[in-house]
């Protein structure tokens, strides 16, 4: 990166830029050509604000051409702007918004792309060939962890189409308010990731039996695809309409083994038809990518999100389907999201979710500022406005044209591009994205995150070349070079899009070949007892 | 077991006792000699009531001495009363209560009994010699989990006197409101846990580096023994303040090898210090035991629990520390526990938390009704209230001397018998206990769980035979014998004493034997974002 002063202002109205350089800029640096006569007051860390312009007490001070907080003091230009400079405007009312305002030209669409999945049953597709075990309560996962282990060493080797065994736990299930009004979304999601495409439409459960979330409760008949019936010398495939489950309590099973054998033989089954599927070429609209950032700093919004923002209206352009989420981080740009609202009533939808979300977050004495970390600030976000400007640029400029509860799954039908309501947490975001339906997810990540999941491919995209130097083999993409000039958004967003035909098509991720996993984490926002 | 009719009515003054035959008993049974004339109306399952009279609408129902309920309609006798049959009482209002009044001898100190265990620095013992990788924050459980896998296989086959590594995962850390009134929780919680007396007061710990919970936060100075430091030829140990703190984002860590090594160069600086300890004879009062129930059925509050409440007041009479929890499951018995409080303070304390609970409960728009479990009400409990009844009798009969908050950990002082609030979930329950600093865990089951954890070793006590022969290497006591006329509950009592004493001397329990290990699951009643 050169030594000469690298200034990025995201709009022209904006009365603040960020520094671009590595390890910032010292007082007394003439900010070159384009600001002339600027010179930094104070040392600039990287990626950290500097005033462009006097900006006097009570002034808005403009990022993303909106205005980010009102100056506290007197700033002069040439200021390192840091959070403890800035009052935070209050949230956005959601009454008067403006609904499906904003028309656009309908893009060109984008044909001829591809990628090599598993096509399903139901018509959806799969990027891995996972065996799933669906559990109910968190009761059987020390059961399960035994049999998942003994899966892979003995079984998985005789499978070698299948990319691998996933035990879907959780801690729900039991010890939990389950008739409670929102006891639903915890439930919905379980079902729902038991689903996913990456599963092949295969499903087990292992129950322990005396638990409040019982086998048919999670899936209730006509929800999943039953158990196969293999005679000898079929002609076709037959399927039961029965659910396919262990119980740990059965009265068949004497003894630890027994129920370990019985998880085994059951496995085998699924396995059994898991291995007997090829990859086949599909249309690039078979993607169904979830987007989400974490650990983000203020590049996040120039480099990494823009790009991703490209890549998702390439996607919509194909007929794909891409979902971005995060509740606490697309608050403050409401406004944005309803104007571009694909009708009046996706724009409704988008003010209930956020509605309901200020309610919850209240009903526990916070609000949305809650969002941001010391990582954020450390990073140049001074606050949550910040950090939602430079996080809805993950969706691109295509319309809203569905909205999705958490823990819904989408229809076939629901393309495009997705409002998914989600909780920021990264887990719980990834969690009800995978209930969605995602078979693809990208994230970006300015503070460095070594985050992966077991369920689905995660692309890591760094907004930073230093982090991408240092976690060169964690990162999957370095956005950071359009910072450096190397690369435009555009070009970084198809060299995305790219990478995402690639990975859906069987490439390993670097969180894949590390077999970095983190945990489902589901939302609950009802009580446990 | 015999053919002629079991019959457990636990007060005089019930009018309906429980059915003790395996596979219950048939309509038309004589209910024998101490039941002059009384038939089985019904067939009535294992485990579940029959009426020994007639009982009028609207009568109260009474097992334990106490009204479970309502008749619903009149019943008569020899019917079988299932909870169709039941409306269930209100809670007892929390103003007014027998505040310490019930008075009892002190009684005989119990002496003389020892287990072998590891003296840690600050007094307290373990049972077991464990590594515990303290993480601050879900991002860095990939890791954690390939740097335990490598810690398990390359590192302590050279530690032979360390039981073994524990990463202590959890969903906590960051995309939470962390400064929400009721964040403490969690936090103190987790801190709690990292000085667990089975980890030696070894604390190490692997954060990411931008999260919300800092490491600082988690362990402020002073909550925590430092880093050794060790310098050739230096005469005892000297330790630092400082917290030994693997950071994942440190700009010295270039890709995922440098951060697994700088972890696998940490534990061995406790490890070290691990396997030079060795077990010495302590008395049993350094016990400090949490009991609890899962799964339970209508046995639990005739065989096992009364067994480990006979087994509670040995451990209070030899100067142990014994912990009974589950909000909702003494809710119906707050009567009881406030009148054997030891103090009217202490009295308080228990109407103070078992108040808070009812409003965490009320603001989800749920009471403590939402305990009970399909599986409870399969095996005769017919709601909350008698669930309630034999849930308690876990606790003996002793004074309660203190009452502690969920997370919060016990002080040396705090001894004898102990109220620690949390809520029922078996996991979220064992959490806390650990977090209080329980050394070792018993846990009753009559629908059968096989529960287990990795930081402390887990005694499962059967309530019923039947469970205790099928699941026979998975319950370690069975109380059932009890109920089979083999054994009486002090007998009882006393051998789960002695297996205490055994347990935490070295001996495994099944589900150490086989590996079983619930996660640590947090109790976090404030919102996530």
């Amino acid at each position: 990166m050169s030594n000469s002063p690298i200034i990025i202002r995201m709009q022209a109205t904006d009365n603040v830029a960020i520094v671009a350089n590595e390890g910032g800029l010292p007082a007394g640096t003439a900010l070159g050509a384009e600001y002339p006569g600027l010179t930094l007051r104070d040392k600039v860390p990287q990626a950290h604000k500097v005033a462009l312009v006097d900006i006097p007490v009570g002034t808005a001070i403009l990022r993303y051409g909106v205005p980010i907080g009102y100056a506290k003091a007197d700033i002069p230009a040439g200021s390192w702007v840091h959070e403890r400079l800035l009052d935070m405007p209050a949230a956005r009312e959601l009454q008067g918004l403006p609904m499906a305002t904003v028309k656009r030209p309908t893009p060109e669409p984008l044909s001829g792309h591809t990628f090599e999945g598993y096509r399903n049953p139901d018509g959806s597709v799969g990027t891995r060939n996972l065996l799933a075990i669906t559990t109910t309560v968190q009761c059987v996962a020390g059961v399960v962890d035994v049999a998942v282990e003994r899966i892979r060493k003995e079984l998985l080797p005789k499978y070698p189409n299948v990319d691998g065994v996933v035990g879907l736990e959780h801690t729900y299930g039991c010890g939990v308010a389950i008739d409670a009004p929102e006891a639903p979304i915890p439930i919905r999601t379980l079902r729902n990731i038991s689903l996913n495409p990456n599963f092949g439409g295969e499903v087990m459960v292992v129950s322990l039996g005396c638990e409040k979330l019982q086998p048919e409760r999670l899936l209730p008949p006509g929800s999943f695809r039953g158990i196969p019936i293999q005679e000898a010398g079929q002609q076709g495939e037959q399927i039961d309409d029965k659910l396919d489950v262990v119980c740990l309590q059965d009265s068949a099973h004497i003894g630890f083994m027994s129920m370990i054998d019985d998880i085994m033989v059951t496995a085998q089954r699924h396995l059994e038809r898991l291995n007997a599927r090829r990859r086949e070429t599909v249309p690039a609209s078979e993607l169904v990518v979830g987007v989400q950032c974490g650990g983000s700093d203020a590049f996040s919004g120039v480099t990494a999100n823009p790009a991703v923002g490209y890549m998702a209206d390439l996607l919509v352009r194909a007929g794909a389907t891409i979902m971005f989420s995060e509740n606490t981080e697309v608050r403050d740009a409401v406004e944005q999201l309803t104007s571009r609202a694909a009708t009046p009533a996706v724009a409704e939808e988008i003010v209930r979710e956020l509605g309901w979300y200020d309610q919850y977050l209240e009903r526990g004495r916070v609000d949305r500022a809650a969002n941001t970390t010391p990582g954020n600030k450390a990073g140049g976000l001074s606050n949550i406005v910040e950090k939602a400007m430079g996080s809805i640029i993950k969706s691109g400029t295509a319309p809203i044209a569905h909205v999705l509860s958490p823990g819904s799954k989408l229809s076939r039908e629901q393309r495009g591009l997705v409002y998914a309501a989600t909780p920021a947490s990264d887990f719980i975001c990834g969690t009800l994205q995978l209930a969605a339906g995602m078979n693809l997810h990208v994230f970006t990540t300015g503070r460095g995150t070594p985050y992966g999941l077991a369920e689905c491919p995660v692309i890591k995209v760094a907004t930073r070349t230093e982090l991408a130097k240092r976690w060169h083999d964690l990162m999957d993409v370095n956005a950071g070079r359009v910072a450096d000039g190397e690369l435009t958004i555009e070009e970084a967003g198809w060299e995305l899009f790219r990478l995402l035909l690639d990975v859906a098509s069987g490439k390993k991720t670097w969180a894949e070949q590390w077999k970095l996993h983190n945990s489902l984490v589901l939302f609950n926002p009802a009580p446990i007892t």
